[in-house]
């Protein structure tokens, strides 16, 4: 409360006070105001902060929805909650007559699990202040947490004040600098609110039927993730997908004794690491037929765009102890673009002081496949099934009974786990993606990082594919963030210039599509929108 | 002490009542001895093996030594304990005037570790007698334990009774038998019983030197082990040896998100996978050079012997629910007769419900190499590590520092386990072999099972190789005894039928070695006995 009628009288000060910042460059004017005003937006950010938000926990959950309702009125939308299927969706608008366009900005409001006793503050909640990075010795800094002024590399610790409660609070603090500095938004800003993200956005697909009107969009938003560990304004157009499996080569019934029968009964680890090396070469390269199909090379701008990206690698194979890369001659931005073949996990019998001298009655490696837009996760399994069986593999989907072990010679279990999540990718040459990266060019004085693919997934994945609009990631916080760990943190002075990124992506000017209406029962209904 | 007093008893009334027994054919005359002396027989076992038996219990391991010395000298021997750096030796003379040269029988007298719990009887050192298998459903035989007759499907549980104390039993029963029937045995019988076979039997090649005259011999008998699964009398010329290393590919200093990095930061168990499938074809052939150097084709009598061996392979594959063996067309005594390559254990990341989406850090793989006589240890792993390097890896023996990191792209930590037990073989064809296989025979009417090499490996190979005379296994017990795990067993029938196989080997007239003195400084002095 404190904090609100502070931000509301700066807010009232500054405008009164900074005529002459129309005359300025626009950057000049925004960031002004967000000097002037960053004890009411650090305090708002604490104050959300300060409400444990994890997705299970319903009553908090409650308590955060009546705080965003709140914030969003305060900051001149409309509110209001949309029930779902699970925790409710906060929903917000703020009309701009004559807009061509409406954009839906998307974040979400809660927060990963906290365990307090790995924390090195007394509540993850409430937030404390550090002169830098705890990892490298930082300091608490003495007094209120919401000061007049802060210096660029201090530090918020708390959950969540990174993942993904700032990209809310600086939304609502570059509206109100856009109003300060006399400008008001290109597009209708339609804001979404998922309480669910840290669980996997469950009912995010299934609110798109049931608010229609409400999501309908030309263009979304997506304020999470970190930007480029260059600390510059980044956007990103894709993530990878995920598909996760399970193989077990079964062996003999019980482990037998190697000894008595080591070169007799087959070994099953054998088998496995037979299976797993005829998938992948020595230069990375995967083997499964099919794997690469419906890639093509990139265009002269998108591989001038992935060149562009300030990635050090070097320092990256320093940090990560490796003097050679998996495929030789492959960027890192090269190597997001293409599906990867991941083993994440090798078990049979026993390793290091428990091992004993068996032959294995059965070896597991559990498999991630990233997916890219080209390859959708149903046909990758299905280019991997028939990979298997070519090996000479029976493939089966429960632990093999008498009758199917003594029908085939190699028996292979494949269980899908976690359920699979495709990739998506937006084009960076749709209109919607000119006019976010030229805002930011605009208001900067050069490009922001574009990352045409994250290596990661994203849970809104299928959400974004339902909604059929194009999809631009505008992270705003640091990528050392310890994001999903203890020790959660929020560099202030990159959330700061974050505010400034989105002032410039509210000011693009984000035409109407073709067919705003998204079309859940046909998800690939945007594909023109997308590469 | 009821017991002893009974078989003394009995041996004297036996002795004097059956002298018509030495016109019976040699083994009628010694089952009859037996089978009149059951009682006393088992009776003398459950007392032995009612003195807890483990290594490192240096009370009860003294208790053990002081009631074998006594055994003994009850049935005719010498008997003194040889202090070692370990547990004594329990040794013992029966010197027979004329007899051409000196066998040496070996057994142990310790025994595996207990766990009481696991158990179905109240305590593993008190036998109990059921009538047939516990997995069968047996049930207990009431009454005393030692009995006036037993069915030979009947069973004794307790710890020891067939690993290994019931061949010491039945060595001085066969002696006893010997003499009722009018026979002596054809050769001085020395007995040695070794206090740390459970253990690795550290001592022993130690105590040759220290023991040069009493060792030595000019065939050593081995009591241990169980007999073939068919049941009948068994001899062994040799074991294989073992070489268990374990292999460690590293990936990058911590475990990475396979999202961000996947297909650019190259994965451990991908490499570890590939490095192992280079070893073996999937037609079971190692493909390690050099790796079944030395190995030469069998003589038609060997493989006459291997061939004559009745495995009920189709009953293992069976029971083991396999359909196929590693190499196709290689029968279970072919198998064993070669070097075989074995991955015990594969571990990386995580597999099942705690799998998370890594580029794992290390993979690790633990190896064992049963080798044979042609195989030593030494060479082979230098076999395997040019094989490893061949591959492109670095071969260090600890983790590697960033240096190393920095100037080997795939690096491998080797680390040899548990020591290494080369292979042992006694030539089949040495004189020694043949007059205790002659032996039997005569005794059976049929020849015994021969098994050239056994798969296992037994830790006295290095005592046998520096004792450099013929060895011959001679095992009683029944195969099926859960030996070394909770209810250990012994068939009775089987026991009994050792007894009289063990009569037989007595009286194996066994030629004196030319060079009989043992000489541990050159354990390969021996080679002209063995193959």
């Amino acid at each position: 409360m404190r904090h609100r009628l502070t931000l509301v009288l700066a807010a009232i000060v500054c405008a009164a006070a900074l005529p002459g910042a129309r005359s300025e460059s626009p950057r000049a004017a925004i960031d002004a105001w967000i000097a002037s005003h960053q004890q009411a937006i650090v305090g708002e950010l604490v104050d959300l902060a300060a409400i444990p938000d994890i997705a299970a926990d319903k009553p908090d959950i409650a308590r955060n929805v009546d705080a965003l309702k709140a914030l969003l009125v305060r900051h001149g939308l409309t509110a209001e909650a949309l029930p779902t299927a699970g925790n409710p969706l906060v929903y917000g608008e703020l009309n701009v007559p004559g807009a061509a366009g409406t954009l839906l900005v998307y974040a979400h409001y809660d927060g990963q699990p906290v365990d307090p006793k790995h924390w090195q503050q007394p509540d993850p909640f409430k937030a404390v202040l550090r002169d830098g990075r705890l990892e490298d010795g930082a300091s608490l800094v003495p007094g209120p947490v919401a000061r007049a002024r802060y210096e660029p590399d201090w530090r918020l610790y708390a959950r969540s004040v990174s993942d993904d409660k700032s990209p809310i609070v600086a939304l609502l603090a570059a509206l109100d600098a856009l109003k300060a500095a006399g400008r008001r938004p290109a597009s209708n800003v339609h804001v979404v609110l998922d309480g669910e993200e840290e669980a996997g956005s469950p009912s995010l697909v299934g609110a798109i039927a049931r608010y229609r009107q409400k999501l309908a969009a030309d263009a979304i938003v997506i304020l999470d993730g970190p930007v480029h560990p260059s600390g510059r304004p980044t956007v990103t157009f894709g993530a990878r997908g995920i598909l996760t499996f399970e193989l077990t080569v079964f062996g003999p019934k019980f482990p037998l004794h190697s000894g008595h029968y080591g070169n007799w009964v087959p070994n099953p680890a054998f088998e496995l690491v037979r299976l797993l090396a005829s998938m992948k070469d020595d230069r990375g390269r995967v083997l499964v037929p099919g794997f690469y199909d419906g890639l093509e090379p990139l265009s002269p701008e998108e591989q001038q765009m992935l060149a562009a990206v300030p990635d050090d690698e070097a320092a990256l194979e320093k940090l990560f102890g490796i003097s050679a890369v998996e495929q030789p001659g492959l960027s890192l931005q090269d190597a997001v673009q293409r599906p990867s073949l991941n083993i994440r996990g090798l078990s049979s019998g026993f390793v290091g002081a428990g091992a004993r001298t068996i032959i294995p009655d059965r070896a597991t490696a559990d498999i991630d496949i990233r997916l890219v837009k080209e390859t959708p996760s149903a046909a990758m399994l299905e280019r991997v099934k028939a990979h298997i069986a070519k090996q000479g593999f029976f493939i089966v989907d429960r632990d093999p009974d008498d009758a199917t072990r003594a029908a085939h010679p190699r028996i292979v279990k494949l269980t899908v786990e976690g359920g699979e999540t495709n990739a998506y990718r937006t084009s960076p040459l749709a209109p919607a993606s000119r006019a976010v990266v030229a805002a930011i060019t605009r208001m900067f004085g050069e490009p922001p990082v574009q990352i045409r693919t994250m290596g990661g997934t994203v849970p809104i994945a299928p959400f974004i594919q339902a909604m059929g609009v194009p999809a631009i990631g505008v992270p705003i916080v640091n990528f050392d963030n310890n994001q999903h760990a203890e020790n959660e943190n929020l560099r202030v002075g990159t959330f700061f210039t974050g505010i400034t990124t989105l002032a410039a992506v509210l000011t693009a000017p984000v035409p109407a599509v073709a067919h705003p209406a998204p079309s859940p029962v046909h998800p690939a209904a945007g594909a023109a929108h997308q590469r």
